[in-house]
């Protein structure tokens, strides 16, 4: 079950060429990503209409794919212009393109009404493309369903166990035992979660020297359908930071968003920059690093936990007080998407080949 | 869903050696090919009908096979006659032996009622052990329905896409414009598809030099339940092989016999054979490896379109002209299904282990 | 479907480490098995209440394990004692911790109802760990039920053919054509075997010289829910075996148990002892590499056999004279099975994390 009008991060801006196609399956639908000669981004259902062989084994014609197979044309638009075997080409013959727009290296996909698709409602990620700020572009695949990895990301009192020696604290569990702020917003949840005078994180201590304890914080906004924008740091104990000074901080912006492959796997594509040490591309890529190593123990906590969960289709989770963020906003997905299958969200759009 | 009462390619008679067995799926069912003392091919269901261990897993002993997992001998027909652990053998011990005939290098095998298992209905293939042909023999094996396969021969306005630069024409789509004239069989179609004043095949410049441009054709009978008899070739333009006269020409014959191995999954037996060069094995071996390199490129593409289709249960067709002939044999071999169906073919029998 | 209330064998005792954990799944539910500071065994459910993590990803802390997810702390008996983001913990927050009995090297788990796990009812395996025996462990997993193994323990008479070089007899079949005596017993049946006057089996000739013919005899409980029990030899013939005079004999211990893994896998624990050569460890070594491979000469045998029934879901046994014991023994199984279901074997129990 997949909210379909919304807009999801399909790809990274590197990810589609010039030239050639990336084929990519978003909620179980397979995608086809091209830039046309002006080198705009199009998104077409992967799948030619007449007998279902995908587009991106094409070829390109000026703005338009061939299929390959048997050679139907396809412009700009979807719309079939040219049947090799006959004269005339049917109204009907046409394949889906998706709203697509391209921002701040991010690509992103519409994939229900397209006339609702509006700009407009795409979160701001500026950080991602922002002189101000560094990093370096992630993606990693889950072979899990995208609503435990945001769970996950609901949770940070995992820092303390799964990330103990990386993004969490160094042998203490103090992490897991503060209590965050929690706030509802539109389309999604806020969390703010403060550590006081404490040990800077493990990752940190990489980038950045500090003589004694820090305030450490985690505030992020995570929206729908999957989208994760934090402000995070470290500033010396007691400067002021929870008061808004930050004094000789670490500052980190991070833009991650989670994309249903399908029921069970997800794309996830992520960036944490800095605002610091800027001429020290070797801060930059071990920010990267330290932040791909913990993905990975995070990936092998969640997939664990699903094929644990696979075993048991009736195993019902037990609730606790840290859950408060993940069980607003997986009431508040579930809600939208009961309600856009309510209203109808035409399927039969979504179905034309 | 499989026609039953047809004959079926099981086998290349060389894949049936004098000693062992050969074990292959056939419409879903277990069948164990072997040679009795007069190198008769005899075929089995290859299940024990005690505890269905596989008998290719057996025991020869002389024209009978020793299941070797609790010792039962079944004879040349498939009756039990030695049950090591008791006196008498009960009379429903047995395994189902089907009819098979063995022709031109072929192995058929009549998977539906045995006594309507008529050899005069095996089609004449003679080319695949003619000494006026050459040819090499191919196996491929496709994990997707047999249907995506016939649909695929029964179009070859794909040889222009697909095939560009193996079986069409070097570049251009012309191959993919011409109107193939189709007719209906008894048992089948016959696509009559010419190409006239264009350039060869790029495989047949491998295989013989024309100055100049070339007339082409492929006429061929596509019979139940997936038989694929072919006369092919090319002849300098204009020197009147569409009105049969064939002067200097590269002609071939083609044998080819999808069997369904399970609803998901098909063996493909092919021979292509010329007519000239006979003398130059390179000739042969050129051709057999343009064919295959061809085969190949479909299997590319109709792989690639079995798994998209897999995604959309839905999923339906969009007609179109250069659909005719494959449209009229879906309906014939739907409508044989069908009414084999209700005339209730022996489903009992075909269970009998 | 499982019997939940009887005793399986979950683990070699040198399996289980003072530190860490096994992680094994048994008759479908994912259990963790580890040893207290009194190396005691403990087996919870391998799933926290929380969220579904594997505690077999936990870490030790004293007695207790801590989730390393988000941190829940579970004591010895499967209660949870801290949940970090919270002050409380309430009552209902505890993992399924199983009796476990570890006697003889092996670890027994229960897997119903705890009120009525009584370690009297384990089976007598003193062999495993007496002086007077010797022998090495071992273990096999199988991609088949355990149903199909328990019937292939239940006919020896495949050793004549499945193990015609191993533990069966050299070229002849005489083997498959005695009969066993089969009595019934209380959980289980008991069958004897005798082949009088013939060759010594091929593994017994690489432990020991026989100058002639032997008698041989296989005698064996094989007990609920797949425990087999064997006193086995080999002695010059006519020396009075069969009466109970075992001069110069041959003789071994076996103690076997099948535990499902799922429906359609299977742990297979076994370990052979032989009581003459106690001073030479090549015999132990010789001895356990029969086994070994006589066990793949099944393994083959009983997978290829799964596979040709999982393609025939309807296909029936034919029963012959020899499934006497296998046929008994799953009557009584099933019988079991049923009457567990419908006392309502507290599947609420079984259910809860």
């Amino acid at each position: 079950m997949f909210l379909r009008n919304c807009w999801y991060v399909a790809a990274w801006s590197h990810e589609v060429a010039d030239e050639g196609f990336l084929a990519r399956t978003i909620i179980g639908l397979p995608v086809v990503l091209w830039r046309d000669s002006a080198r705009e981004v199009v998104g077409f259902v992967d799948r030619c209409c007449h007998r279902g062989a995908p587009l991106s084994k094409g070829r390109r014609e000026g703005d338009c794919i061939r299929c390959m197979y048997h050679g139907l044309l396809f412009d700009r638009s979807g719309k079939c212009v040219d049947i090799p075997s006959q004269d005339t080409v049917p109204a009907n013959a046409h394949v889906r393109a998706f709203p697509v727009v391209e921002r701040d290296r991010w690509i992103w996909i519409w994939m229900g009404d397209p006339a609702r698709a509006d700009p407009a409602a795409i979160p701001d990620t500026h950080w991602l493309d922002d002189p101000a700020w560094r990093g370096k572009p992630g993606y990693m695949h889950y072979d899990v369903s995208y609503r435990l990895i945001t769970d996950n990301l609901l949770d940070f009192s995992h820092l303390a166990y799964v990330h103990a020696t990386t993004l969490g604290g160094g042998g203490s569990d103090a992490y897991a035992r503060v209590r965050p702020q929690v706030e509802r917003l539109d389309r999604g949840v806020k969390v703010t979660r403060w550590l006081l005078d404490d040990e800077p994180a493990p990752f940190v201590t990489k980038l950045k020297r500090y003589p004694g304890k820090v305030d450490r914080w985690n505030i992020y906004d995570f929206l729908v359908p999957g989208i994760l924008l934090m402000d995070s740091g470290s500033a010396p104990a007691g400067t002021g930071a929870p008061e808004g000074r930050r004094v000789d901080a670490a500052e980190f912006r991070s833009c991650q968003a989670l994309t249903p492959e399908t029921e069970h796997s997800t794309h996830y594509f992520f960036q944490q920059m800095h605002n610091f040490a800027l001429d020290r591309p070797e801060v930059t890529q071990a920010l990267y690093e330290s932040i791909v190593a913990a993905f990975h123990e995070d990936q092998a906590m969640i997939t664990a936990q699903s094929h644990t969960l696979a075993q048991a289709p009736d195993f019902e989770f037990m609730p606790i007080v840290a859950d408060s963020a993940l069980a607003q906003y997986a009431r508040m997905l579930e809600k939208m998407i009961a309600e856009e299958r309510a209203a109808g969200t035409k399927d039969a759009v979504v179905r034309t080949g």
